[in-house]
């Protein structure tokens, strides 16, 4: 995940985090809900909520007070259900990581649609032509003053270096400024980015924008001044060795030059040896781009019973970067949102509007499957009344991030703090406004509201592309109430009356 | 660290851990200290402390009420002290790590000897023939149910596969029991040990313990059952895909199999599989024992003024496993004791007694330092006062832990309270009975009395034996504070007019 952010920061049009409110807005919604809020066959019709005895006088209208009782039902059928974790096991035990391009990413989409087919869902796949980047082999060591291995993992798309490598002092920068202060001494360097990112805190979040922006535009900027390679400082405020891969962006008409993630460790390594001294490294690698390769979106539906033109999207992505399983980006999302489908199936709960999982393909290092998406169904993006998209990792669900057109924010935030009232027990009440997901993002322009799915940050950055984002990090009973967060919302969403941006 | 802690637990004569107490148990001490506790050169001649207004009537008599003015000296001294993190710096940045054997160590043993001298103190080396152990490429992975990369390393002093590697089922067990109860499915097969070591809490610490005695002797155990080779999941509680090496045991008799350490997350991925199937693996390593090498255990002292034969021992290790920097284990034992003495030398506190640092080598894969260390100086052992040994991180201090024979377990614990006392200002009051350190431990059959430099133990054993033990991991406000609980408890057991354990 985060790519989009980034890449949205960088061209100005990302939302500025704000701080996180701890009480959800409140709001009083008149509409008027008189029918068919859940399908007939199900028992689930709404009935109004006895009053508490202590409570303000019930305020008939509320989409809480109306979806009360469904709701109660997703929560309790999700919570106690473990086969998210079962098929996200699947997912990462049996196929593991998945890169676009790789055989890997092509099981996991063709078993992502059996496993909604088995479920009952309308399944089919879209295709999607991918970019298709392989890693090689790649080194490097400290060969002054000191010989001493590094620990790396090249950036996804970066070049390959000559055969023999590439031997060249090292320049440390801790910031922009600093690059541009010693770019006399950048040419035929390998510019180190030193840039540490903040510890993740509940009110402030984990940082990662400030910091990733410079494994995004790093290569180009000290290519800009003759470098000829570049180290970037692992994206994570917590390491134990660990190098983080993710993409990096090409500027046109820039030299391209090898970049790679070195571990914090190393990194603060080359920085201590470079303030009493020359450093020298040698890099390595052998990464190739080869011809884009076929991929696919992954949808599944459930059909909307009086409605079904107009859409709600949930969706996660398939593909990962070359390491690890995958498992909390975003093989977790991808997961969440079919089950959530499938909670809805398995109790009856057919709403007025469609229900879509969609699985984009190529998050990590392309985005081809959400931009395919948004252009291949621009016909129906006036139609398409949410996108929800989870790409935060299987951790305990706390609410949603709110992304759509200004005029309309205020008023789908109140909504979604509406009905994310009635997730208080599963902890998922706080609304926020944020980031929406990187592969929904193609829709926003378009006027399609998104959400993301927030959940516990305090450990997702960890893992985040790295060999340790396994299994094993993944908590079946945080998964299975993500589960019931999106399923409610979704089912509240597509089943209410108006639109959610309606005025 | 702890290799022999889990030795002498295998053996039966390791202390059995006891609870922490939170208050140290005060004592009151009725001596007479009427000269002499400071060298006559030094403005540190102690005076009556001042009686706090609110406080109790003084205790004079007490170690405490006499050594409250140098030690505070030393805690102030010490702890805006940045010499010691420095000296770090230079053997974790410049020198490395350094098993036993290797160049590196040697470099390590010239340079601290070195640097005791450069700080004034009286230096030598005594020669000491270690096991030179040399890892080689080793390499393994999954090959059945699916193909898979796993982190290995292998655990120190293993023997080589033979060099296509060995490919074998995998039968995965949890304890003893379990692995009894499949012997007959070990034979020809790879024993995993999948035993999870409990998350560290201040009440029970890191239960390094109960779990480590697997990697000691479980590749003898399952060779007795005709295994071919072990896996050993990585002794840690948290891991970012992080292999730990550590020692192993070949018993007599038994036919020597590989072993290998797998992370955490490779282990849980196996035993997961496992438990669906068939799993079979393939591991290789190129690991040899060579010819004993020469090493040598440093000394460095600053002689008693008055009964110089009288010893105060202070020590740790020189010697790391062969991956990240041992700044931890024991980087930062070794420039802590280095720094004790120069820090008392510094403020001219010249004791009684002599401190000797000693910088053992071996302790990692041999314990050859320290058996050397207590049988070349059996006949000074009766004259050695105390040992004191930091092997538990340069994490901040809590106190000590007290490792003596039964008879004098009481005063000796009771006195190191009383000094403990003038440690609150720097967290380090807390005294217990528990191990003193793994290479002072041949001393104590001899009636030395030991003691353990006790830290925060929250994070050590993350980064225990593995490329994560860097010197960004330490805090050099934390180590100065180690230097700072040493120096005055050494300087105290060193100048007191009694011997710690004396009637």
């Amino acid at each position: 995940m985060n790519r989009a952010v980034v890449l949205m920061m960088l061209i100005g049009c990302a939302p500025a985090p704000t701080p996180r409110s701890t009480t959800p807005d409140w709001v009083s919604d008149t509409k008027s809900y008189g029918s068919g809020t859940a399908s007939s066959a199900a028992p689930t019709t709404v009935a109004a909520a006895p009053a508490s005895p202590a409570a303000a006088p019930a305020k008939p209208g509320t989409l809480a007070e109306h979806y009360r009782e469904p709701v109660g039902k997703i929560l309790a059928a999700a919570h106690a259900d473990r086969a998210a974790y079962h098929k996200l096991s699947y997912l990462t035990d049996r196929i593991g990581n998945r890169l676009s391009g790789s055989p890997a990413l092509e099981r996991a989409i063709a078993w992502a649609a059996q496993a909604m087919k088995d479920d009952g869902h309308d399944v089919r796949t879209e295709k999607v032509m991918v970019p298709h980047w392989v890693r090689g082999a790649e080194a490097a060591e400290l060969t002054q003053p000191i010989a001493r291995p590094l620990h790396v993992l090249g950036l996804g798309g970066t070049v390959a270096t000559p055969k023999a490598g590439i031997t060249a002092p090292v320049v440390v920068v801790h910031d922009w400024a600093e690059l541009d202060a010693k770019q006399a001494q950048v040419k035929g360097a390998i510019v180190l980015y030193d840039v540490a990112m903040p510890t993740w805190t509940e009110d402030n979040g984990a940082g990662y924008g400030e910091t990733v922006q410079y494994r995004g535009a790093g290569a180009s900027r000290a290519a800009k001044y003759g470098a000829v390679a570049v180290l970037m400082r692992s994206v994570t405020a917590r390491s134990l060795r660990t190098p983080h891969t993710g993409a990096l962006n090409y500027a046109d008409g820039v030299a391209k030059i090898p970049a790679l993630a070195v571990t914090v460790e190393d990194s603060m390594l080359i920085a201590r040896l470079a303030a009493e001294g020359a450093v020298t490294v040698h890099v390595r690698s052998d990464a190739q781009t080869l011809p884009d390769a076929v991929s696919a979106n992954v949808i599944g539906e459930l059909r909307g019973r009086d409605k079904p033109e107009e859409i709600v999207v949930i969706g996660g992505h398939i593909d990962s970067w070359d390491v690890g399983q995958g498992a909390h980006d975003d093989g977790a999302g991808a997961v969440m949102m079919m089950q959530a489908l499938t909670t809805l199936r398995k109790l009856g709960l057919t709403p007025r509007r469609t229900i879509r999982v969609v699985l984009f393909t190529n998050e990590e290092n392309g985005l081809r499957g959400g931009r395919a998406y948004a252009k291949d169904h621009a016909a129906e993006l006036p139609n398409t009344v949410l996108a929800v998209e989870a790409d935060s990792g299987g951790f305990a669900p706390r609410g949603f991030t709110v992304q759509t057109k200004p005029e309309v924010q205020d008023r789908v935030k109140a909504r979604v703090a509406d009905i994310g009232s009635l997730l208080a027990p599963i902890g998922a009440s706080r609304v926020t406004i944020g980031h929406g997901g990187a592969d929904i993002g193609p829709m926003v322009p378009s006027g399609v509201p998104t959400l993301g799915v927030d959940t516990d940050g305090s450990t997702y950055f960890d893992y985040h592309h790295t060999d340790a984002d396994t299994l094993d990090k993944v908590d079946p009973a945080a998964l299975a109430d993500d589960v019931a967060a999106v399923a409610a919302l979704a089912y509240v969403v597509a089943d209410m009356p108006d639109r959610i941006d309606a005025p």
